[in-house]
């Protein structure tokens, strides 16, 4: 079956190329329309997997998650509208030159050809991962999870019975209806039809795809974020960083899970900060023997405190001495993911964003700006935390490659 | 052993991040110099591999690749020298862009980091790895082929005797000296080190490592390369084309394997080709009937023959109807390498240049300039054949890496 749909993904990939970048949006407003009409259908689909999910004792905030309503649809559709809004990248002329011998090189942004998209049961990632994949000219293949099978079945029946009105081949969209996890590890070797695998979810589900695949993926991860305040911070501006980012939201990727303070300043500034934290919410403290000293209700932070990404109102703290011991403990424990300082001391904050090894090195900015929305990309397929291809948020022109079009006169070597 | 390596290659990726182009292009100066000055230590364990080859009665085309002479070590130094003069991309700003809420973000060229190479038994990447890796800043652990390793290890000794003169760390570049098919399979794991591996070699080590790593692999692919000659093509351009993508080199990817002929052209065309290669060199024609009965001493071709890559003096041949059926083809049987067309007639060749989806697509060009050299890279990593991070041939620039550095003055969400 999977060889089917590889097939399938293969063939119709090419008669997306031949796309306009109007045709395509018309095709997505098209889309759009259709998710709204079928909305009936669908949330009796969705009913189907809430029923299931509530017999095996799903937790609230996974409920929450698999649950569509008519406004959540009306969302998904609003997506597809604004992804239909965006620039697109494809054909853009990225470089050319003049060989010596005549021969002219153009490298030309095309699309990736066939996207696999492995999710949980999140039902709202089917029509998105489509918009983007196909604004992109790029053919997907979606496995959803399990939980969420029916309303899945149901948004992709609905995008393919719009396609196919406005003359698409409907396998530019194809979700795997088998749910088995054999079909799941065939599907991450599927080498000959899938040009990129992209894994979204939780920490396991990465790893699972990152440990499995060999198609080339690319790895949107978890973040372990880390703010340092320098001795020569502005500490009022540091409370409202370090509040911002641990507290605006906290399951999120780019909320900052660890500080790092100055010994000069942490007697002035660890008072502060929880004075200014308490304001807006109880965090727990887990620091290092002179944090301690200084925050009574304070933990003592363990080894693996450093390393972790709380995805809750906890913080890890630690006093170092310098910038360099900063950068260090930074480079050591984070995810690559997203680090900031807070200094009003330029030489400080260069050797700061020079020095630390990740996607997304802010100075005297809130970490929660990594996202493809906020870096003004219009639209967020993941934040990549490798080195590969793309780094940090990624947007529309991640899902692109190029290619080199060479035009001559007869040149040989 | 390995986490050794792995733990020292991550200390020093950092110092060689604060190194500047003129103290990074002194230093390759000198490893050049010294890989002169160890000549003959290097050639004493170049013999201990060539004599353990003999005995194992290795190819003579093997035991060429392998041996070493003063001309390949002056060779290799002066290689080093070429890519101290090219200039160097890290440090290059790429972006940079002002958000409503006034933060500024700049997306800057950065190294990858900890660069995994590995390679079959050619001690020339030796060296030509560790200088493509420390002009971009990366750190560089290889895994040579175990038929070369006493040379690998003397031209590694001499790189790290030079770096340490010049005051840098020496773990700028380490050597697997275990050739246990384990440590392989165990560095081929190793995410938590390195950032990119690159394999360099024939198609069995590429696909082993595709199938093994969990690390990203940069795919330096096998070219299946085609040129389709249209029926308006200048015949007797045609012909010195494919006279010369199919013999100036046959043992390389971008030398041409299958021809394909359109139907109004071929009763002419084919006989003409057959005059120009008997010139230079004799090659088996392996060939659909229209062929055969056109060209006496051709061979029948089966499906298998349309998708080798023979490296030898044969051609596949086939007669289509247009275009269209050649792009299909090509789609087909290619490995998304090089193809290219031969028309006179504009229309005919954009159709072709957008519809073939390869790293490289050429118009009235031989597909032998596939090469970082000839596309005026000044080096070349290796031809990816994958569509992430780099398609066609790779030269510094996809050694490195973005990141983003966010500048602001307290902005929060």
């Amino acid at each position: 079956m999977l060889k089917q749909i590889g097939e399938a993904a293969a063939k119709a990939k090419y008669t997306l190329h031949g796309l306009t970048t109007e045709e395509k949006n018309k095709i997505l407003l098209a889309v759009a329309r259709g998710l709204e009409e079928d909305e009936k259908r669908i949330l009796c689909q969705n009913e189907k997997d809430m029923d299931k999910g509530r017999e095996k004792g799903m937790s609230a905030g996974l409920l929450d998650r698999l649950c569509l309503t008519k406004e959540r649809i009306y969302a998904m559709a609003e997506g597809i509208r604004q992804v239909a809004k965006l620039p697109d990248p494809v054909g853009e002329l990225l470089e050319s030159f003049q060989r010596p011998n005549g021969m002219v090189v153009e490298k030309v942004r095309v699309p990736m050809g066939v996207i696999g998209i492995i999710y949980e049961a999140r039902p709202n990632v089917t029509a998105d991962a489509f918009a983007l994949a196909f604004k992109t000219g790029n053919v997907v293949i979606l496995k959803g999870g399990s939980d969420a099978l029916f309303s899945n079945l149901a948004i992709t029946e609905s995008i393919q019975k719009s396609l196919e009105k406005q003359g698409v081949v409907k396998e530019a969209i194809q979700l795997i209806a088998d749910t088995d996890r054999k079909t799941t590890e065939e599907f991450m070797k599927m080498n000959d039809y899938l040009d990129v695998l992209i894994p979204r979810g939780g920490a396991g589900l990465i790893s699972m795809v990152v440990n499995n695949s060999t198609i080339p993926v690319i790895e949107t991860g978890t973040g372990n974020c880390h703010l340092y305040v320098d001795c020569d911070a502005d500490l009022s501006m540091a409370a409202s960083l370090v509040v911002n980012a641990k507290t605006q939201r906290i399951g999120v990727c780019n909320a900052c899970e660890s500080l790092l303070v100055h010994k000069e300043i942490k007697d002035s500034f660890l008072p502060l900060l929880m004075k200014e934290l308490e304001k807006v919410h109880q965090v727990e403290i887990r620091g290092d023997d002179q944090v301690c000293a200084l925050i009574p209700q304070a933990k003592k932070a363990t080894e693996e405190d450093y390393y972790k990404e709380y995805l809750d109102y906890i913080l890890s703290v630690k006093v170092v001495s310098d910038v360099k011991e900063a950068i260090d403990h930074i480079n050591h424990y984070h995810t690559g993911h997203s680090d900031g300082i807070v200094t009003e001391n330029e030489k400080t904050a260069l050797s700061f964003l020079n020095g630390v090894d990740s996607a997304c090195c802010y100075w005297n900015v809130s970490t929660r700006f990594t996202d493809g929305f906020e870096f003004g990309f219009g639209a967020e397929i993941g934040i990549s935390t490798q080195k590969l291809h793309a780094r940090g948020p990624m947007g529309l022109k991640e899902l692109t490659t190029y290619k080199y079009i060479i035009k001559g006169t007869g040149q040989i070597r």
